[in-house]
């Protein structure tokens, strides 16, 4: 795995599976009373966010601390560093006050590759979203929820998701989840389907490692699992499309559409749902619906990132390189 | 006890008595070199402020960082979340991403008791003051401090209020603190008797387990602790009450109104108090004034409750119950 | 050593060695796998910042959270301490909650030393700085640095920085940063020298124990450090100097200038720097600019001034008092 996180198109199958893996097992540790566990001990991760994202933010800082890593919130917004110009600056004071990583949410798209190339910095860089361009752990906590639900009770451990049918529906215009998903499903073995109104297309779709489609009620049958993308309603009424009750109408997923589904076919959303836009409350609160499970899962997503970019470099006394996590079993605080 | 906070209505006698003893308890534990206890070590207790308190924020997060608990402050105002349809969403967010406990503030009179009651989330939630309507663990601090100072140096362990006299002067209409101390100060024995302009009374305060007075200097000789509510000074002017020069000179307490009180009697006060206002320096930085008291009350206050509600449910190894503290004396840091 | 750091002018020779030693103990003590060490568990280090500082707030919050303290960050800016008379309130309020040490930014000069002086806390107050009076953990990190760059790779432990000339560059008259450098870097012994605009000097400036030029060129060849401040644009073009362009020109360090210094002697800069007004790319860039160097001696210095504050008066089990650190090597968590 490389030193960074910067793009689901980065990881390899293989890469993509051990943090899926990871994450599995650092799911099960933390379901104890002690969830905590000491393997980041005295590392200093840095969340860097000059775009306000309090959900993504909580996640990671949740994830760092479950590590007993010490984390240090950087709200860029506003202050002397929000300007571009001065990213540089930022990466260098966080390299020189010891970060062993930088969480970097940026308006920018590329703002984190830019970080993690540019030299500045010797710390690990994860990308908690860029501008439209991605988000590669929201990417990867679909991907672990979607295994869980489809592939068993183990979490489908090891595995990857060659031939299930995942579909998902929007604004792919505008959604850097969209896109991570493509890159990571495809990466993963899925056939992923994209489906929304043409105009909420990018250009240059069509050379994506998906199929596109304009008729959600035709793909429903065929899909295994459903994502639905979150509607910016300020993006609504003007040149993307016309209403918000004709977005609905064709693109919204309510009971009947539901229907359509297999029955094994899962419904799932980033959250937080606009219902009776892009989902109706009837299905947001259906058992078929994963949402709440995919926050959980971003926690453990982000665990095993942290765990998997920190632990491998200086593994604790005692404790197996992270680079083979399998056989290493995390040691939980109760035998600390 | 309960397995929420949600309003001081709801403790019994011997719920508000175990709290108090409990904050007695860890208050000792807590005056030593090393501050800390393990007890909540792993736990992650989190702040979802919609309002902005930096004060009680701060009080709960001294007090979970003194339990070992990982704190995440949640600041909603402003973020997708202070529009209150979403509260349903952010709960199950907090709850997926593995909250022990929520400490919510929130302008709408009732959130906490939906957030608790709604199945939306099995964290423990404690109010920490919701519009006008109830700020339990300042009506516990209040108590354990009037405790501390009316019945002598062993604090009070094990014993109510039975009989003493506690006045509450101000802006009754408006104060959730006058609210909330009604409510346990009559549970735990107490005489109470509110005090202010009757436009400053809420309808249906007759009702309430006290004594309703407009002449503070009638009450002073017979109160054992006087309480001085802060005045919101951009109520003063209008409808509510003529000048704030006025207010003071009726309601204000200085050194000559002191000086009709028992010489026992304290004069209490949740600040930060408007000097000159409801209550002149003198008799502010007079040693019969509890609010630095009432401040450190505070955070060992927190402490029971976080430990009374986090601590029993799942008890580290060698210790007993919560539900049992008195014998369980928490183990310190030392012999961790 | 006292028990507040406010002003670099209380620190005599032997206090600000005795802080400069530390920090480079603790930083080599640092320079490892795990970096935490345990030296003030149990404790609780506010920071109070009534202005924006977030530089400033990390350096500080990552020292004390790698000496294992709790912290909590209290942005008084626009809260309801936002007002200068609440000082006493507000001070109160974090002694009550137990803080042990309170690291205080403030837009009024002597806000640190009212706080320290006025009997209102017990905790240690450490001055982040004040208006355009002190910022003494500046002046000691620059130290830190100087003494490292001059004195030899042992960092030049136990010595000061006698017969060194130090140049100081740029807005004095609004400048902390000088002002705190002067005091310190004259009882270290070095010979200052202070350069710019007569129009930037403050009133009294020529009573400084340093010397002052509007000559930057002549002092050049003669300075074995020259520290660049950073230009506020805001204070350009008016009554203070006529352009950024033409201070640039005649203030700003470029490379043909860094060539007129000796081949040993460094740039210093407090960060962030304006590339292209006062300093040029090539000169930040260039290894003889310390900048980044800065950066890391912030937490040092930050982490050996709480060390000798906090940790002195209540030593942990086994641990040899502050006073005398050299003896003590502070435990690292590996063998806590």
């Amino acid at each position: 795995m490389k030193r960074h996180l910067i793009s689901a198109a980065d990881l390899t199958r293989d890469d993509a599976v051990l943090i899926l893996d990871t994450a599995e097992e650092l799911a099960r540790l933390s379901d104890r009373p002690i969830k905590k566990l000491p393997t980041l001990r005295g590392r200093t991760v840095v969340t860097l966010f000059f775009e306000d994202s309090t959900r993504t933010r909580i996640s990671f800082e949740a994830a760092a601390k479950r590590l007993s890593a010490d984390v240090i919130n950087f709200s860029a917004k506003g202050s002397s560093v929000s300007k571009g110009e001065s990213l540089k600056d930022t990466a260098q004071t966080l390299e020189a006050m010891g970060a062993d990583a930088v969480i970097i949410r940026h308006g920018a798209s590329g703002a984190p590759y830019r970080l993690a190339t540019s030299g500045w910095i010797d710390a690990a860089v994860i990308n908690a979203g860029d501008g439209t361009h991605q988000h590669p752990t929201q990417a990867l906590l679909d991907a672990f929820t979607v295994r869980r639900r489809l592939l068993g009770p183990d979490g489908g451990l090891g595995r990857d998701l060659s031939g299930r049918r995942i579909t998902i529906t929007g604004d792919i215009l505008h959604s850097r989840v969209a896109r991570s998903n493509v890159d990571l499903l495809s990466t993963l073995g899925a056939e992923v389907t994209l489906v929304g109104p043409p105009t909420l297309f990018p250009v240059g779709a069509e050379g994506w490692p998906c199929e596109i489609s304009y008729d959600l009620d035709a793909v429903l049958p065929k899909s295994d699992a459903v994502m639905m993308l979150r509607v910016q309603r300020e993006r609504m009424g003007g040149a993307f499309f016309p209403t918000e009750r004709e977005y609905a109408r064709r693109y919204g997923l309510d009971g009947a559409r539901m229907a359509r589904m297999p029955a094994h076919a899962v419904v799932m959303h980033p959250g937080p749902m606009n219902r009776g836009m892009e989902i109706t409350a009837e299905v947001a609160d259906s058992p078929r619906c994963t949402a709440v499970e995919q926050v959980t899962a971003g926690v453990s997503v982000r665990m095993a990132v942290l765990y998997l970019l920190l632990g491998g470099a200086q593994p604790p006394a005692g404790q197996t390189p992270a680079a083979e996590p399998r056989g290493a079993r995390p040691r939980t605080e109760e035998n600390h």
